[in-house]
């Protein structure tokens, strides 16, 4: 069996600066990996029910699709798809990432897009390029774990935005904004961890916010496709496009897209939405960092999306996803105790839990285990320490039996405290 | 027409520090790309004869075995393929590397190996794990210029080492060593841009004294297998480890290979060999860069190798990169004039001439790309300005008679200097 990893382990410790050893075996001090991560890596056993991880479910993977596509790649041009290729990525693939990213008022075209090796790729060269020591920048609390990992070693200040269930609270940023941080980070839908989504209000507010205090936005939106309720709403780079007047300055946002959740993530290709200065920028740090993304995995995702495999994989998606959050709700709902609340996403992977405050998810997980079942604890996800009393739960990895019986087991567990 | 880069572009400026756009648009000063980057874009046109690209022969890409290999993953574990996967790498490739670069005195495990996107991810890696600003790292001059762009923008200072025909001028090292420098990163074998391979003599030197000064080494060894006349040579990781004592510090040398240049480079796939700790640090480096590298590339690779097709294509691209470098080579003793002199690989990919020293290489260029031929000045590859009348070039990307006519418009534009 694989243990497989997904963005979901700690922090990371500063990578740099640190000493550098006399021999790498003796001096290299050893980072500790964290608690949590030791004990994720238990969710490898076979019978174990895992919340943990951010994996889509396999089973719902275009196997026979993908199989497809790389044949007619390699048959049709093989040499191609095996060479060195571009960084900014496949000009057709980029081609069609602009065509479906434009909206009236926002007209992209391929320079407006750069391809990358997922998109945690693209938030580590986001921060290589554009921040500096010292610098300040806004995330909800909790965040994206791994937004924390590539950004921290950078040395930057993360000042924490309170959220609520509409997401950030637009009303209460002033006091941030007043701070100059050079950047917003947000995952506008379906958050991860939390699983909320911002509302349409908050989304037109917050761009205008951002426009008049010279805060550039990072729109971090994987689970766009993946609603299973309500209306899509507008992106924040289209908002923000809005606004631009004529002759001004055309966008304030870097959009960062992949398509590991809508078609695989083994493949690892994401993509970023900007003006294309940012895009050239973007382009050169990758240069340096990884030559290009994978020249097969980015000719087999535009033959499977140019043959309109995404307009039968998200329903697909959309229905079994649905099917577990339900699931998962329900099974809440009956397993856990009174003075538990949680999220309702309208979309996504992932909810949050929050227990008593008594109550630390941390030593949860280690009696959670013994009973075979595992999530995250929400802790990681926070900034100073806070949320030690909140789980992060995936449901889109689990069938919707596995996911009762999961409940189940949670439920009795809170049942009987220690 | 794909414009297909490879390593070899201008070196990056500096991308941290520099000033936050108002709006990504405006403020973000456009980074001039370099005279040179613009003129290699002109090598995508279909007459040209292009010596300038660092890309293996594509006719000899293993596109068929590809092709099964990939069905055969699909057929049999088609969901693990497409799924995330561990920062480390698939554990089986991991394990046939460590098997296939253990020596006697120099026994290897699966924690001694990481998998990367490449190459050149491990270079970018080992720089932001081990490096801080103000750092000093050996390197040869010329050297590879990825390196240089990877490592620039860290702040470090590069101490260029003396070079002749057999590699770094090891005997001219102690005053650079005084200097307390952190690294010595080197190309042993066939480096780039040289063709030059590091003496016998001088490896098992370099070793000792790196050990004497503490300072650690990066061995980069992409064209280890291309080699077309002589014997291999120890690799500096191996007469390193020969050196450890019992109990004390296994190794003072970080292994970088790739599949790159035996396989495909399009599939992305490189690994680094170090002690456990070192290979830790890197991968909790490269999950906040980018998760992992792609899992299908790596289930692909792993039934290619499993299957010997290494056996089978090594063999091929020495046959037919040894004649394309005895075609440059001869075309060259035919047209190039007195004064000019070049290297003479004994493998991998590149050979440097170096022309008479009133002869500007970059003017060069611009008349070549008029009659259709492609290089890459030499300049780029130098520390502080060196190498102005010197040239690159790439023998295994054309057939033999491209070889010969493009060796011979540029001899003619040597006869006739502007």
């Amino acid at each position: 069996m694989n243990r497989n990893v997904d963005e979901v382990t700690a922090p990371l410790p500063e990578l740099n600066p640190m000493n550098w050893p006399r021999r790498f075996a003796t001096r290299t001090t050893q980072m500790k990996r964290s608690t949590i991560r030791e004990l994720l890596k238990l969710t490898a056993q076979p019978d174990m029910i895992s919340f943990a991880g951010g994996l889509p479910a396999p089973e719902l993977f275009p196997i026979a699709q993908v199989q497809a596509a790389t044949n007619t790649i390699l048959n049709r041009h093989g040499a191609q798809a095996l060479q060195y290729g571009e960084t900014e990525g496949l000009a057709e693939l980029r081609d069609w990432i602009a065509r479906q990213s434009s909206r009236p008022g926002l007209p992209l075209t391929r320079s407006n897009v750069g391809i990358v090796s997922g998109a945690q790729q693209a938030l580590d060269l986001i921060g290589r390029v554009l921040l500096n020591e010292g610098d300040k920048v806004i995330v909800e609390n909790p965040t994206y774990i791994a937004l924390l990992s590539a950004w921290r070693p950078l040395g930057i200040e993360f000042l924490p935005a309170p959220c609520d269930a509409r997401g950030i609270c637009v009303e209460d940023l002033e006091p941030l904004l007043r701070q100059r941080p050079k950047l917003l980070y947000t995952v506008p839908n379906f958050q991860n961890p939390q699983g909320t989504t911002l509302s349409a209000e908050r989304r037109a507010r917050l761009v205008e916010m951002l426009r008049q205090h010279d805060v550039g936005l990072v729109e971090d939106d994987p689970y766009h496709e993946l609603r299973y309720q309500g209306d899509s709403l507008p992106s924040l780079l289209e908002l923000d496009a809005r606004l631009a007047s004529p002759g001004g300055p055309e966008n304030n946002v870097i959009y960062v897209g992949t398509f590991s959740k809508v078609l695989a993530p083994g493949l690892r290709v994401g993509w970023v939405v900007a003006p294309e200065e940012v895009v050239d920028k973007l382009v050169q740090a990758k240069q340096a960092s990884d030559l290009h993304t994978s020249t097969l995995s980015q000719h087999i995702i535009y033959e499977l999306v140019r043959n309109h495999l995404l307009e039968e994989q998200i329903p697909l998606l959309r229905h079994a996803y649905r099917e577990r959050r339900d699931a998962m709700l329900s099974a809440l709902e009956k397993h856990f105790p009174r003075g538990t609340t949680w999220t309702k996403p309208d979309g996504g992977m992932f909810l949050m839990v929050t227990l008593p405050t008594e109550i630390n998810a941390t030593d949860l997980l280690q009696r959670a285990l013994q009973q075979k079942v595992a999530f995250v604890p929400g802790e990681a996800f926070h900034l100073h320490g806070q949320g030690q009393n909140t789980l992060r739960l995936n449901f889109s990895n689990a069938a919707p039996d596995k996911i009762e019986a999961g409940i189940r087991r949670l439920g009795s567990l809170l049942d009987k405290p220690v």
